[in-house]
């Protein structure tokens, strides 16, 4: 079960958000006799259980927080990470363009700090599935742990090592690619994916894309896309509505092709 | 079932994308014995039926077409629409925000043609839950043949008639508004979704946004985000790389909150 | 004298802008006895000298236009063209990061229809000099008519001739070019340009970005920039404010670079 | 004499921009025997006098130092301020849009620090003239040193005082206003802009627009023009070519229009 199965009320071992001053955010699991303990006070966890959520708490030195369930967005963005994460602004384009939702099997390289892995793991519910494949013995771990703290774990695949030499999988419904050089595996995805299906990768820079485009052609991906996502928040004041000062310019170039059994060439 | 449920090859009741020149997309669903018409010539089911997805097939006049799994943003953008329908770059970011996925009973007010419901029908998946209500009749039966289409329509419960009365849910884990005049509703919002949960709305205009925002605070909506999402696409040639000549400059301002107790009175 | 030397009302010689319906520009010259021709209907030259700027005028058919001094903007958009022309958007961020004045010689290649070329030789005064190289002869004359339709030939050198082999400039103030292979002339920009001058540039793709920016390095500019320039028009509807539909998404990187005396090998 | 009448050779009187590690800029003003001094170490003037321009200086320290000519935006964007200065992008934009160059009377208030009055009256030459309003004196006096540091004080007319009731000057070329409250001010300008003239703003949020758009029309201003200009920078890494990681989201909208006899009813 997933961390998002909520009641009404907080209750035991559940996922908490508590948002403090300046939309500061905790996460923390509800455990009976347990203490929250930050530089503005502490709060017990037992006045936080049987409490419906979105309630004002104090804690002892008189600074207030509330409840709150936490959403995905939230979640992915304060995974634990020792790496660039990817954003909610990507992910949830990725996850429209890809159709990730409940019953696919999706697979990623590479897994990080597990930032994608928890949305997609999110997203494609019990029936469905994840694997990820990550070299780095360290980040392999982090997202493991990042993983099991929101109750995803078990719908996750965590592998480590390098797929110079292949994925196992096969007949995948999506591959995602989070590498510095995706251009090295494209033959080793298409062997993986069902054809027909999606391949995504978030590049940082435009030598990538252009070192990758030709890669995806002469392995038969095609209908290729290339995008970049930009968020532009506004400062939610009813008399004074404007942009914040400062905005994210840059995350990735997002790079979308299909696989299909010869090259089109056409239009 | 969704749409989205496969196998290696196409089979009969399959959902296809037929991707032709220019990236021209058709959508039909598979049947012994029919014939798929269009002005590049016929193609016979029984010609697509058992073949790998991802293969060329051929018009009797010669122009080629992929068969294609339609992803959900190919679904959402094609779909039959008598108003402005979301984009994926907008239906993304909301589902990464409220976070809607499997098993999440969602409110919708209101349905237009339905591109927003399809979206959320397929994330909450089969123990999930969509609730959408439109006051314009026409708008409501197209948005039922839309769902019903893609296999997703008994996932969602389509209600006619206006909501200035209150739904008549209770607990619903989050609501998305697309209605001109949002701030007629947040009070019957507030009695109709979860404390703590998610309240999301695309506002064309800023008039919206500054005659909306004041009415959240007062029905004790906290953590306020108002924001634009903008997509740019690039070439997909790897010799001149660049974005496109024009863009989409604006679908909608989207604003999010989150039912809270007491408005906070801090920070 | 440049075309923007007005008094409070249009005179014989003036030239004019009419802004008809739909915000359609029309650009003439007025000449005592001559006739405006267009499809919106006639107007006599004679009943616009002598009438203030501002004044709405009606043709014989009915049609409303307002007499108008043209803006730099206006010009530069409207210039006959046979190739791409620069946006006012760039061109203004050029003249800013570059200095373009009044006194300044600045160098360009290649002319192209003279749009870059107009907004110079406007900037620079008369005391200042614009020298443009370009190598196809059709484009030479296209650009010699639009300037001097303006009223600006007398501030600008035109020259017939690829460049490959040198300019004849020495120690002019800036040099911009808008070629397709930048990079085969840092060279001869180098002995043109005086030490601590600014060059610029603007290029359609980024593989010309990475192509040239080496050469730069090697020819010792220094305090690079390269930047984009978007502009997004918003509807003036006061009571529905929002962005057009559609934008232009694209129209070239600049780069900017300042000859130094030696690579700064620093920060 | 502006500050950018230059030779090849840096001279006594020069004004020059020492640029050193991390672009970090110092604006000083040649002086026969002076010494400039920074954290990173001392320069004699005498060193840089006679020294052709783009020559590399080390300090006693040896720190390095590139010896600049300073570009209109470098001026701009470090003139000394006590408030939000205006950004080159949107200067460049705005002296397009409403034709300031050499000859022209443009007319502005606020004067803020000076910004914008440096570069209209870097613009205009000898020939043309501008006209700022300031109420504060604090800023009036802080504008005139900054606009006499760059010889720049002889075309501008700083003026202290409100303009509630009206501006001295009449048949104007161009206004701009940078006020809080611009839709106080537009009787006054139409009184003071030619027929057919400019009016521009920049207004940082949308309920000042929705504010001003109704008295532009009363006061019979027409062709409005509501936009925002966004600059993108990118890291000048052939080799990684990508946008930097954050960028100014907002400085504000710009609003223009042109004055005529009467409304258009049109279009």
């Amino acid at each position: 079960m997933a961390w998002n199965n909520y009641d009404v009320i907080a209750r035991d071992g559940d996922m908490v958000q508590l948002l403090g001053k300046r939309h500061k955010s905790h996460f923390i699991r509800l455990k009976t006799g347990a203490i929250f303990q930050t530089h503005r006070g502490e709060l017990q966890h037992d006045a936080m259980i049987g409490k419906p959520w979105g309630s004002r708490l104090v804690s002892h030195t008189g600074n207030p927080f509330f409840l709150m369930r936490p959403g995905l967005s939230d979640i992915i963005t304060e995974i634990k990470r020792n790496t660039q994460i990817m954003y909610p602004k990507d992910i949830g384009y990725i996850v429209m363009v890809m159709g990730i939702g409940p019953g696919v099997h999706v697979l990623e390289a590479g897994t990080g700090s597990g930032a994608l892995t928890t949305a997609f793991a999110f997203l494609v519910g019990d029936t469905g599935k994840v694997t990820s494949y990550e070299q780095r013995e360290q980040m392999h771990n982090l997202a493991r742990n990042n993983l099991r703290r929101v109750d995803l774990l078990d719908r996750v695949d965590l592998k480590l090592g390098d797929v110079l030499d292949g994925f196992e999988e096969r007949d995948v419904d999506a591959v995602f690619l989070d590498l510095p050089n995706p251009y090295d595996y494209i033959p080793q995805v298409k062997a993986s994916l069902k054809l027909g299906g999606f391949l995504g990768m978030i590049l940082p820079t435009t030598n990538q894309i252009t070192r990758t485009l030709p890669v995806l052609m002469e392995n038969n991906f095609a209908f290729i896309e290339v995008c970049e996502i930009m968020l532009r928040y506004y400062k939610p004041d009813w008399e004074r509505l404007r942009p914040t000062d400062r905005m994210v310019a840059h995350t990735g170039y997002l790079v979308f092709g299909r696989s299909v059994m010869e090259t089109p060439v056409m239009d």
